[in-house]
Order: C-alpha cells, then structure tokens, then sequence
C-alpha cells in the first residue's frame, strides 16, 4: 500500500485509509503524505485527504498540492482508454 | 450548468460535458473554465478535465490550479456526513 510515504486508494474499508494517512504523520512521523488514486477511486482520495486532514489532523495537516494526470492505452478490444490518476501531497503545517 | 465558466459535473453523458468545456475556449473564447464536482463526480471531473485538456485542446490549455474542500453535516438520520468536492482550473496556455 505504501512506497515510502504514498498511500494507494483502492478498494478496502475506507477507514484502513485514513487511518494509514494519520498514522504516517502521528507515529511514524512523516512531514509529507501522498494519496494516489486512478480511475473510479479518485473521488475517494480526495475523501480521505479531506477526512485525515480536516477531522483527525485538524490544523496539524493541510492540502499542499494536488496533480492530475492520465494516460492514454489500448484495451483488449483495440479500443482508445483513457484512465486518469490523482496525487494529493498532504504536508504538516 | 454554468455559472460564468463553471461546468459542474452530474451524471449527464460524459461527453455532453467535454464539449461544453470545449466549447467555453473555442466558441466563447473564454481565458479559463473551472470544472467542479462533488462527492461520487470527483473522479468524473477529473476524466472531463483530462480529456478535454489532452486530447481535444492539446497544447491549448492546461491544469492551472486543483482546489479540493469538503463539508460536514447532519443527514436525516442525524449521522454525521462529509462530502467531498474539487474546482480544477484549465487555463489557456
């Protein structure tokens, strides 16, 4: 779920992510965390940024940076997909 | 579905709203569009902006700014709820 400081959003609970978020700036100690998430998974990221930031690290954690992307491949069928990703960079205040 | 150059993303088909943000640069010559959705659209919003960045304004326009906020309140049920929502701003480059 983690490369260094990163936390992926899939699918499992959507507490396990918010918990991993927190616990990265809380007993490990981190200064920056970034939630990533592709596709339909998206809108969660940005849930659990904002629930990790604003409810649990309420004025200890704030929204840096946010960046968008998207790549562009053929699926099985030949046809053109696009999936996009998101990286939110949460940093301690 | 507009309020200046906002596009606010529902469930409409997808490329209803591409065209529409297509549309604010070319047909109306606008100098930004800011795509904002909330909650489930988030990732929505983000594949509208993608698309009509990468491969319809190509080198035209590009991600200027992402702002993600979210709000707290009681459901019916008295159940504390957060929704989610983002503003990304295209900017002609």
């Amino acid at each position: 779920m983690a490369e260094d400081n990163s936390i992926f959003i899939g699918g499992k609970p959507f507490m396990n992510y918010v918990t991993a978020v927190v616990m990265q700036f809380t007993t490990k100690n981190a200064d920056e965390v970034i939630v990533k998430a592709r596709g339909k998974f998206i809108s969660r990221a940005v849930d659990v940024a904002e629930v990790a930031s604003k409810r649990f690290l309420e004025e200890q954690v704030g929204v840096k940076d946010i960046k968008i992307d998207s790549e562009g491949f053929q699926n099985k069928e030949g046809r053109d997909v696009r999936v996009s990703s998101i990286e939110i960079f949460l940093k301690r205040n």
